[in-house]
C-alpha cells in the first residue's frame, strides 16, 4: 500500500469508528431513561472505546454492494451490541473473572454482577431490535439479517464456541478442534459482520456471495490467530485488557499449538487466502482487502 | 363456564401444552449436536415442565386471527425460550440464587454456573432465530414479531423490570411504581405472547389491535398479582419453585402493598377488565377469555 493509500485507509477507519460511536450513542437507550442505572451500565460497556472491528467489516462489505450508510449503521451497531454483550458476560466472575477491559474496570466491577448480567442480556435484545428497524432495507433482507446474526450468536455460533472453550481448559486440542472452537467463538460473529454489511445493499450473485463468505470465514480465523499472537507478545497496557491470560489459564491457543513462528506463518497464509477471495469484486472490495491486511498486522 | 365447556377448555390446554413440548423438542438443538453439554443443558432447562402460559396465550390469540398452528408453534416457542432464559439467569447465584425450579434442580445446580449463563444467552438467540424462520408468515410480519419480542425482552421490557426489581429490595414502592416494575418484568412478555400469536394470522383492524393490546396488558398484570398471592399462600411443593421467597427477600409485592384480600379483589377487577376488552371479538376470543379466567383462578 502506498503512503497516500495508507493514509486514506487510516482516515476511512477513523471516520467509521467515529460514526459507529455516534450511532451507538444515538441507538442505545439514554442514560436518563428508566431504569437509569441499567442504561448507564449499557452505555458504559458499549461506548468510548473498542477497535470496532466488526462495524469496520460491515461498512467495508457494504461498499461491495453499494449499501446505504444509514442502513449499515443499524447492522454494524447490532453486531457490535452482540460483541459487547459477549465481553460483559465473558468477564463475569463465573467465567473469565476479569477486571480490565478497554483499559477500564469491567462492567461488574464498575457496577455489580447482577447489573452486568442484565447489561449483556439487554444488549443482545437490542441487537435484534435494531436489525428489525434497519432503514432502507426491505423486510426480506431484515429477516435474513436476524436469522444470520441469531445463528452466529447462539449455541451453534459464538455461545457454542464459549462452551467448547470452557471444556477445553487444560486439554491439548488438535488443530481441527481448535479451529472449530474459534470458528464458533470469534469467527461466527466476524463472518456475520461481513455478510450483514453486504446484505444492506444490492443482492449479490450466488458465486459472489460464496466468495464473500469464504473471505469472511478466513478473516474470522485470521483475527483469532493474531489475537492469540498478541495475547502472547503484547503488554496489558497496549491491549487494554489483561495480556497473557490464555496461557495463564492453560487455554489452548494457536501459539501453544504451532509455536509463535508457526502461528505467524499461518496468519500470513490466511491473509493471502482471504485477499484471493476478494479478487472477483475488484475495486469495490478495496476497503475490505485493506482491512484484512490491517487485521493481520495490527499490534493491539 | 359449564362442566362441558370446562372440560373442552382443559382438553384444549393439555393439547397446546403437549404440542408446545413437541415443538420445543424439535426446534431446540439435539442433545448430541456439538457442543453437546450446552445443548443438553438447554433442553434440560426448557423441556419437561412449565405451565406454558405464554404459548397458551399465543395459541389462544391466534384463534382470533385464524392463524396457522404451524406458524404459532414458532412464535410460541420463541416467547417460551425468552421466558426460560430469564428463569435460568434469574436463578443464578448473583441474582435470586435459587436451587429449585419446576420441581427440579436449577440449571446452574444441575450443570454449572458458566453453562447456565450460556444456556440463557443461547436461548435468547434461538428465540429470534425461530421468529425469523416462522413459516406461513410474510417477512413484514416476521420483522414486526422480532421488533415486538426484542422490545419486550430488553432493557425497556423484561430485563428492565428485573433491574428495577433489584433496586427495589427493601423499599416500600407505591402502587404505580410496583405496576411499572411488573408491567416490564412479567407483563411485557405476556403481552408479546398475545400479540405475536395474533400476528401469525390475518391482520387486525386498528381498533381490534388496540382492544387486544389492552387485554394483553391487563392479563400480564393479572398474572403477576396472582403470582404474588400464590407466593404467599401456596406451598413449595405445589409451585415447583421456592414459595415465600419474595416476602423472605423483603421484595415489594401486591400482597405487601394491598394485603391478601386487597390483592384478591384487585385480581378480580383485572379479570373483569380483561374480559371486557375481548367483547369486540365475540366467539373468536373464547379461548383467550377462558385463559384469562384460568390465570385469575389458578392455584399453582
Amino acid at each position: 500500500m502506498s503512503i497516500a493509500a495508507g493514509q486514506a485507509f487510516a482516515e476511512w477507519m477513523a471516520a467509521v469508528q467515529a460514526r459507529t460511536e455516534t450511532s451507538l450513542s444515538r441507538l442505545l437507550p439514554s442514560a436518563e431513561s428508566i431504569p437509569a442505572r441499567l442504561h448507564q451500565a449499557m452505555r458504559y460497556s458499549t461506548l468510548g472505546g473498542g477497535k470496532r472491528v466488526r462495524p469496520l467489516l460491515a461498512f467495508a462489505a457494504g461498499e461491495i454492494t453499494a449499501a446505504a450508510p444509514e442502513a449499515i449503521d443499524f447492522a454494524a451497531c447490532a453486531v457490535e451490541c452482540i460483541h459487547v454483550y459477549s465481553l460483559v458476560h465473558d468477564d463475569l466472575p463465573s467465567m473469565d473473572d476479569d477486571v480490565l477491559r478497554r483499559g477500564r474496570p469491567t462492567c461488574h466491577v464498575e457496577y455489580d454482577e447482577p447489573t452486568a448480567l442484565l447489561v449483556g442480556d439487554s444488549l443482545q435484545s437490542l441487537a435484534f431490535e435494531l436489525l428489525a428497524r434497519t432503514p432502507q432495507t426491505d423486510a426480506d433482507r431484515r429477516v435474513e439479517m436476524v436469522r444470520l446474526l441469531a445463528a452466529a450468536a447462539g449455541s451453534c455460533g459464538m455461545a457454542g464456541g464459549q462452551a467448547i472453550d470452557l471444556e477445553s481448559v487444560g486439554k491439548a486440542l488438535t488443530q481441527p478442534e481448535l479451529e472449530l472452537m474459534h470458528a464458533l467463538k470469534t469467527g461466527a460473529l466476524i463472518r456475520a459482520a461481513v455478510l450483514l454489511g453486504a446484505l444492506c445493499g444490492a443482492p449479490l450473485a450466488d458465486a459472489e456471495r460464496d466468495a464473500l463468505d469464504r473471505f469472511a470465514k478466513r478473516a474470522g480465523l485470521l483475527f483469532q490467530v493474531v489475537d492469540d499472537i498478541l495475547d502472547c507478545t503484547a503488554s496489558t497496557a497496549t491491549l487494554g485488557k489483561t495480556a497473557g491470560k490464555d496461557a495463564a489459564a492453560d487455554k489452548p491457543t494457536y501459539v501453544s499449538l504451532m509455536g509463535l513462528d508457526g502461528a505467524r506463518r499461518f496468519a500470513a497464509e490466511l491473509e493471502a487466502d482471504a485477499l484471493a477471495c476478494l479478487a472477483v469484486f475488484g475495486e469495490r472490495s478495496r476497503r475490505l482487502a485493506e482491512l484484512a491486511t490491517f487485521i493481520a498486522r495490527r499490534e493491539f
